[in-house]
């Protein structure tokens, strides 16, 4: 492996020179607030996709296009003079979670700053400090070779956050223009201790809602209680019926796809850094909780999970109001993992809500999203470029993890434009991605950026031969 | 039975010529939003204080006070120059429910407005429909005939939606001047099919918070998810373990202090002209819902109940977030009977739900308020009094009911200022009290302005002895 250079001297004196307007530039994106899941921040998500443009066009790539997809745009662009060379498809997306509870932010979400080596906003980890960061690598490349050492095409999605309902349809229109070698995601992160890691597997998610409904009304609980089915109560006993106290799924069917772990990933999966306590003491939780029989990395990593993501029913003021409410809501989502497929399993879960569903309220359950588990190949000559250009830039050798999140994206690029796909991610574990104060941690941010120049240079070494579709097919 | 006159034809004849000035005043004291449980509303709750007062002065009240209680005030007057007559002291309450969900609405809940015979707005019936009926009755006595035809003290309340937390102490230092034979509370309405009814039972209340909390922000449910547990997943156990199935309360000790129905009461309560299709149908609901064993109206009347009367954690707005939520609540309120006391109840909830609380969250439980069950004498003379004005006024003898309802200041009235109390009220049954769309029928409140005036002149005509010390307490 050779570590004396991680980029090279011109790279690292074009960045070096550039140091304060590119956070400022890396501040100016994570400003527009791009929620993708609340329909009035619409605007903010197609100006985030015009922004990327002009600076896409601004550093030197091309057929830059805000695409429409019928949802929020997707950002393209790409660059393929590099004859002879492989060509990677680079996929980060540009909107961001919602913000409640807003008044746990310790600084505005969309007002960045810097706090010693991190950056706290919204987004900033999650996901345009990734985005922001291949934007900076390419353009130092480009800036300082006059070309790149790889062909490269960028789809930087703006509706991650709010289930991908559009992309599938996109990249299936556009497959033939999207031909590559393999895919880059960078949407991922560190391992604990913020030890760099190549993310093998992700799960896959089914996100539904439950309506319980009983009267048109709130009713007064003193004049109807003892007479009527109480909504909340009979949510609450609809939910507690989804998992046991073990923390095991009751849905009937759930596992049936699961495949248990081998003993050999068990022994890996123990192998990994990980300090139990350390996480426990960084949560402030009286206790850890899970699936029994499994370690806390084994559940998160390969076992499906059950959660309820909101929750919400009558009367949430102040004091007292004495009503049986006239509905009550729940948001339940599940990460899944293997075989398991996102809508077989809302048909499972669906099945159980109504048959758990007591006769005095109406039910109704509906999916919101989903998105397929997937599973990277280790072996796979960009994996392998991957963990040399990350033990070159930081100076460690990466671990393979299994993440808990899920990047549905992933199982379309493997699935709908059969590329392999490789997680490089930058994200310091306990971001705090989806919660408030998230932050990102500026090392990995810069290191990052000489991660992904040094990357392309690697792969370009390795030839288009050693992505010839015999090569990649077995790797696979 | 006199069914002659209802009152008398210069009554008759000042409250015709007052209609419209008397809905117009009606309407003048709905407009202001009195909502006590809501902190920003305490300068409405004295408006509404104030306005009663100026009205007292205004009719010829006496000794009119805006008394201060360490929360929202209490209106005070009195009348005392019938000497030799009894002495009553009525009860009502001025401050109103919460209008959320206020998109449920019809009309602004603040500006009343009168479609057909019925008045639609926050209080119209609960209870300042009431309260300002027993004004309009004294002014029509007191403007035809210069006098009243026994002592009263009015006692209007400004906390009782917010579960009467200054009641008590403020009775207690009042106790002497608040002397009288017996109290009438006027709060409760008229049986199915608007029956006149005189409500002899109302159920008590114990009203809780539960908090479950887990980490200090949200967390990502796929980095997390499978390795915590969830508050709202732990909540939902939580309030599922409270009750079961055939909504019998699983709390240990709950029902050691409920006293069972004797079969002669069950007969009765058999007897009421209650018809169950038609109430189901009113309520839209695919099925009724209650304590095994009993009948609706044993349920409703003569059981305890457990409802939740909210419910909030998490994400709550449209689309999908995928966090396990930091926190999770809920309200949670019992209907009491008989001998239950609401703080020994209370301590056997908080040690059930803490029994149930799962071991990797923090769950926090606390009283909002509650109040004790009370039964009335259905031969005591004031009560026999009360139905025959009833009758008088209404054409039909009125049934005897036992309400789902708490008024928790029935049982303080009758163990503080040792009074027997009559339930006076005149609301329609499905009245939509603490619901949007909450009204008043217009025709219950004009006659019911006629049976007050009509009982003072019952009551009157027994005299005091019918109230000595042994005749009240042996009817007790």
């Amino acid at each position: 492996m050779t570590m004396t250079t991680a980029t090279d001297p011109q790279i690292e004196e074009f960045l070096a020179a550039r140091a304060d307007e590119r956070l400022e530039t890396y501040k100016e994106l994570v400003r527009i607030p791009s929620i993708s899941a609340l329909p009035e921040h619409a605007p903010d998500c197609r100006r985030a996709a015009e922004w990327i443009a002009a600076d896409l066009e601004r550093i030197g790539m091309e057929h830059v296009e805000v695409a429409e997809t019928g949802g929020h745009p997707i950002v393209y662009a790409d660059w393929l003079h590099a004859e002879g060379a492989p060509t990677v498809l680079v996929y980060c997306h540009y909107d961001v979670q919602p913000v409640d509870p807003l008044e746990l932010w310790t600084s505005p979400p969309f007002e960045p700053v810097v706090v010693g080596d991190r950056i706290l906003g919204r987004g900033v980890a999650d996901d345009k400090g990734q985005l922001h960061l291949h934007l900076r690598a390419t353009e130092a490349i480009l800036a300082t070779r006059g070309r790149l050492p790889v062909n490269l095409r960028f789809v930087f999605e703006g509706e991650e956050e709010s289930s991908s309902v559009h992309l599938d349809a996109w990249l299936t229109a556009h497959r033939d223009r999207l031909a590559a070698d393999f895919a880059v995601i960078s949407d991922t992160g560190f391992f604990d201790g913020n030890i760099p890691a190549i993310t093998i597997g992700l799960r896959g998610m089914m996100y539904a809602q439950i309506d319980v409904t009983g009267t048109e009304v709130d009713l007064h609980s003193g004049s109807y209680g003892g007479t009527v089915e109480n909504p909340a109560n009979a949510l609450a006993r609809i939910i507690a019926g989804l998992k046991d106290a073990d923390g095991r799924i009751l849905v009937p069917g759930f596992y049936d796809d699961v495949i248990e772990l081998t003993e050999d990933e068990r022994r890996r999966v123990a192998e990994l850094p990980f300090d139990e306590d350390a996480y426990l003491a960084r949560l402030g939780l009286p206790a850890l909780h899970g699936e029994a029989g499994y370690s806390t990395l084994e559940r998160r990593g390969a076992r499906p999970t059950l959660d309820v993501n909101g929750l919400w029913s009558g009367f949430q003021g102040e004091g007292s109001k004495t009503i049986i409410p006239a509905h009550a809501h729940a948001k339940v989502s599940c990460r899944l993992v293997s075989a398991q497929d996102p809508k077989r399993i809302f048909e499972a879960f669906r099945a159980h809500v109504l048959a758990l569903a007591p006769p005095g309220v109406r039910v109704d359950v509906r999916m919101l999203g989903g998105g397929r588990p997937s599973l990277t190949p280790t072996d796979h000559p960009a994996t392998q470029a991957a963990a040399r250009a990350l033990a070159a830039t930081f100076g460690r050798e990466p671990v393979y993890i299994r993440e808990g999140g899920s990047i549905p994206v992933c199982a379309t690029f493997e699935e709908v434009l059969d590329l392999p796909v490789v997680l490089l991610g930058f994200d310091p574990p306990d971001q705090r991605a989806h919660a408030p104060n998230e932050w990102m941690d500026l090392g990995n941010y810069e290191t990052g950026i000489r991660t992904v120049v040094r990357m392309w240079d690697e792969v370009a070494e390795l030839g288009s031969a050693a992505f010839a579709d015999g090569a990649a097919a077995s790797a696979r």
